[in-house]
């Protein structure tokens, strides 16, 4: 009798342990009204979900819940979420080189950064660099290409650029600013009426799926194409010691979880920026694209070399990132050129 | 006591039920040595036996067991194996339509194809044609673009394809021979011989990574830049039957561990073509990288037409595969023109 009842208290320990519910709470920096980034972290949480038979659930907050869409990395570095949805670029103010996770002006396209954070050093360094916030992030997907932005005046010289005021966001701004622009952060909210009244000249944002949602279109004729963001990869930022307290196995899931989301948002985002840009085009054919004149392009690689500089003088980890970087593009650009885009030349009517 | 022994038996019944170890079985197209298709399906065992807790287990047979690399579909089908992983162009000859899976000739690159198929109606067309075998298909992951090949002369005009003995695979070898090429299918253990005998007059193979250990560079000078093959996109083939006897989470866990292994495979690909072509380079510096003349890609875009249109008229599951295909890349090329190529086109010295 004795024995039965120690094996039943046993068994159900064990099933219990086995059944236990780990809840995760996600902070996200955008709302469920922005396209595609909007329901991503959703989801991360049906996939964990549906993988551990229920015993991983994840909790998300929006901005209008957490207020506080830019302020993501601290909320889980201080343990007040467990997880944060948002994009590296947000906190460059506080951390320059947190740009190289999400997309730097003339560097990688989406697949050579993602050869380069598995195959180049990149997953390595940005344990570096986020181990020291107790924290551990994870790739959280790419928007693919960012255009050059919708300007009101055709530009054809650097001189064009000069006093212009221009809302462009991350490191991008920071190296047209060099060039004389009026790089503003204007909130989003208050862009198309900035646009509308004149308070900005140009507008820098994503690509046509998520332009077209804020009606850039109806103020400013010319769409230029892209140098500053090649690609846009967001992150899901984990707390470290939260995440050692999950059982490997549901590690694992929310890492394959982040992993399924993250790649599968390229998708979306493509066909979404071909599905609009084909509305576009239809609906308003007034819409100029344009391409910034090689000496603009000259002077803008310029700026972004000073830049770049100026920060690796500060950061010796800056600068490692920099370097490894720049190795890497060496590498993998000519086999970029030599693949896709010579077939996309020569296949183009 | 009668209440207890019954939660006692009622718990362990549970207790086992949950412990109950899956195991499946897999044979693959290619054997470990052929670099980084040889290594993916164990990834997606691995991944699959942590995230499951060991519930899961996979056992991968490769072709020296199971004798049958080209004949994988079959033996899932025929409940042989659970699980094959290999590629849909090797089945062509049984049926044409599966080659839009994999890749076809002036056909979509790997990003366009992955939002074709999950956007486009790709997966849904993939679910039509795989049912009535009793099968479904994943996306395997892809190497990428595929180059034009090995020649060991220069090609000027169709005068000079005429007569031709080269070995290509795919579609492509169907739209060559149209041009009055003799389009081989020699094994790859003779081709390297049979190039250096003269047996071969060129030979398409994949990309950098792969032919430099076929060693087709020490025999042939030309590399020609590729049209047959934007994408290569392989295949897990998975036997219905025996995927429903799966518990949800772990049919969940098994799409995850492929899903994840596939786009994985990419980077991976892009790693090592971008590698292996700067060592070539550098240890080879004869090799030439040309361009098919524009008379010869037209001529070939053509012929491709008419391999469709014949294939078309035989069967409306292909019409419709093409049709799909056809306004899919009607709709995204042009983002992909306005997008990354324009950004490698101008950043590009």
């Amino acid at each position: 009798m004795r024995y039965i009842l120690l094996s039943f208290f046993l068994m159900t320990s064990l099933f219990s342990l086995e059944h236990k519910v780990y809840t995760l709470t996600l902070a996200s920096s955008w709302g469920d009204q922005i396209p595609i980034l909007g329901s991503a972290p959703y989801k991360v949480a049906k996939l964990a979900n549906e993988m551990s038979g229920g015993r991983l659930v994840i909790k998300i907050d929006l901005p209008q819940k957490h207020k506080a869409p830019l302020g993501i990395m601290d909320l889980v570095k201080e343990g007040l979420y467990d997880i944060g949805y948002t994009t590296p670029v947000y906190y460059k103010g506080k951390d320059y080189k947190l740009v190289f996770f999400m997309t730097v002006p003339f560097g990688m396209t989406t697949t050579e950064q993602y050869a380069w954070y598995y195959h180049g050093g990149g997953k390595e360094l940005s344990q570096k660099v986020y181990a020291p916030h107790g924290l551990r992030s994870y790739p959280g997907g790419s928007v693919g290409m960012s255009m050059g932005g919708w300007f009101k005046k055709e530009i054809k010289s650097v001189e064009d650029l000069k006093g212009l005021k221009i809302r462009i966001s991350g490191q991008g701004g920071d190296v047209m600013a060099r060039l004389g622009v009026n790089a503003m952060s204007t909130p989003p909210g208050e862009l198309y009426m900035a646009m509308e009244t004149g308070v900005l000249d140009a507008v820098e944002w994503i690509a046509p799926a998520f332009d077209m949602a804020m009606g850039f279109h109806k103020v400013a004729p010319y769409y230029y194409t892209g140098w500053s963001k090649p690609s846009g990869e967001g992150q899901y930022l984990v707390n470290k010691k939260k995440l050692d307290t999950l059982p490997e196995d549901l590690k694992v899931i929310l890492e394959s979880a982040i992993k399924i989301t993250a790649r599968e948002l390229l998708d979306e985002s493509n066909d979404a920026n071909a599905k609009t840009w084909a509305q576009m085009q239809k609906e308003y054919p007034h819409i100029k694209i344009n391409h910034f004149p090689k000496e603009i392009m000259a002077s803008l690689k310029l700026s972004a070399k000073e830049v770049e500089e100026e920060q690796a003088r500060k950061d010796p980890l800056y600068r490692e990132l920099l370097e490894s970087q720049r190795t890497y593009i060496a590498k993998i650009r000519p086999w970029s050129m030599m693949g896709e885009f010579d077939y996309l030349r020569v296949v183009t009517p």
